[in-house]
């Protein structure tokens, strides 16, 4: 395993879902505010309509930060769940939640495991604010902020994969990217990184578990992102 | 002064000559590799071609990294100086003594103390990944990493300064840059960010002192990034 820690310069890590806990820190947010509402619900609804509108803005070759993109969301899902009577400052405050999202357990150990050998880079589709502002309540160790705002490109887009190799002057597979969504490995891999899974069976809640189950494609399995410091021998 | 703390969230850091002694750096690197060289005389005349290599990308609205624009200059002082020579893996390490640049004395414990109460980042003509490897190799935490390649234009465009405001959803005023130079704070203040001028007498080494008096203008003057935090209640 030491030949695989030998080869790699930077880790970089999907954050949403990887590192921090969305649901679970979106969900209590929103029913400590709004205890009327199906916290859970509110916190899947906010989050589904993620990808669709990033992929709007590909699409139509425009660039907008994570931000205005959850704020355009959020609009809509308090319509869909009585809440459309927040006002600006309101909505304002709840769509920051997404700089407020607290780490899983083993994040803050692992990041600080890994910063020992490693460059760790976010890779994320946040932008830089929101990331720097997360990592800054948090406690999370990056030795660097990049994402699709530095890249003007959101994952899956080759150039926020290659961008983070270009960044450091290194060949693609001297990058490993951490994540805990398959999708987002195979765009790297595809790319030529190496690539890390991470499992986060709850990233969608108690009640939804998702599969965790290891895909042979990837470099390395792993149940935490103190086991990748482990396995990487940090 | 409390007020003042109390006024500002993001403290912005110019860093070559600010926080790290890119004279001393390069001087050194030079004279042990290369004795027969005057690496004083070195070092200054490759950063002397710096504020003119950057006038000429801005005038012709095209976009370089520094590690591009530094290497640009090598190629040619290295011919002044007789190092003709120098082939591609030398010209390659060479250039990049800009990423191990040292400290100076104060800097790991005045960011670091500035740290405990402000959002700290970088706002440097530097590129990204040059400011990362600088950064985890002196020990200099930083929140985030902004810089000319973060808004692909350099100091002192206005986009730098407002850019670090854009960020972090904030008014100018909030932001104070951190500099050792007159000129790129009278820029920031041009766009109405708080200032701290940092005293850096010997930037261009122990034989060419440069002044270092107050400037009323400033909203700190500084003897060290210590005495900046000292002055914020840090």
């Amino acid at each position: 395993m030491n030949q695989l820690a030998d080869s790699i310069e930077v880790i970089a890590f999907d954050v949403f879902g990887t590192v921090v806990d969305w649901h679970g820190s979106v969900m209590h947010e929103v029913a400590s505010m709004y205890p009327a509402v199906d916290a859970d619900a509110f916190a899947l609804a906010w989050r589904a309509g993620y990808q669709p509108a990033m992929k709007e803005v590909m699409d139509r070759g425009e660039w907008v930060i994570l931000d205005e993109l959850h704020r355009r969301i959020l609009d809509r899902v308090l319509d869909a769940f009585g809440l459309e009577s927040l006002d600006e400052e309101q909505r304002h405050h709840l769509n920051r939640v997404w700089h407020r999202l607290d780490p899983w357990p083993d994040a803050v150990e692992g990041l600080t495991r890994l910063g020992s050998r490693f460059m760790v880079t976010t890779l994320s589709n946040g932008n830089i604010g929101l990331l720097a502002e997360m990592a800054k309540r948090a406690g999370l160790r990056w030795d660097c902020i990049l994402c699709a705002e530095t890249f003007r490109k959101y994952k899956p887009h080759p150039d926020t994969y290659l961008g983070v190799a270009r960044t450091f002057e290194l060949q693609p597979a001297q990058v490993m990217l951490a994540a805990a969504h398959h999708g987002d490995l195979d765009k790297a891999r595809g790319c030529g990184l190496q690539t890390a899974y991470i499992e986060r069976p709850f990233e969608y809640g108690r009640d939804n578990p998702k599969p965790v189950e290891p895909w042979e494609a990837n470099t390395l399995h792993c149940r935490s992102i103190v086991h990748l410091a482990e396995q990487l021998g940090c």
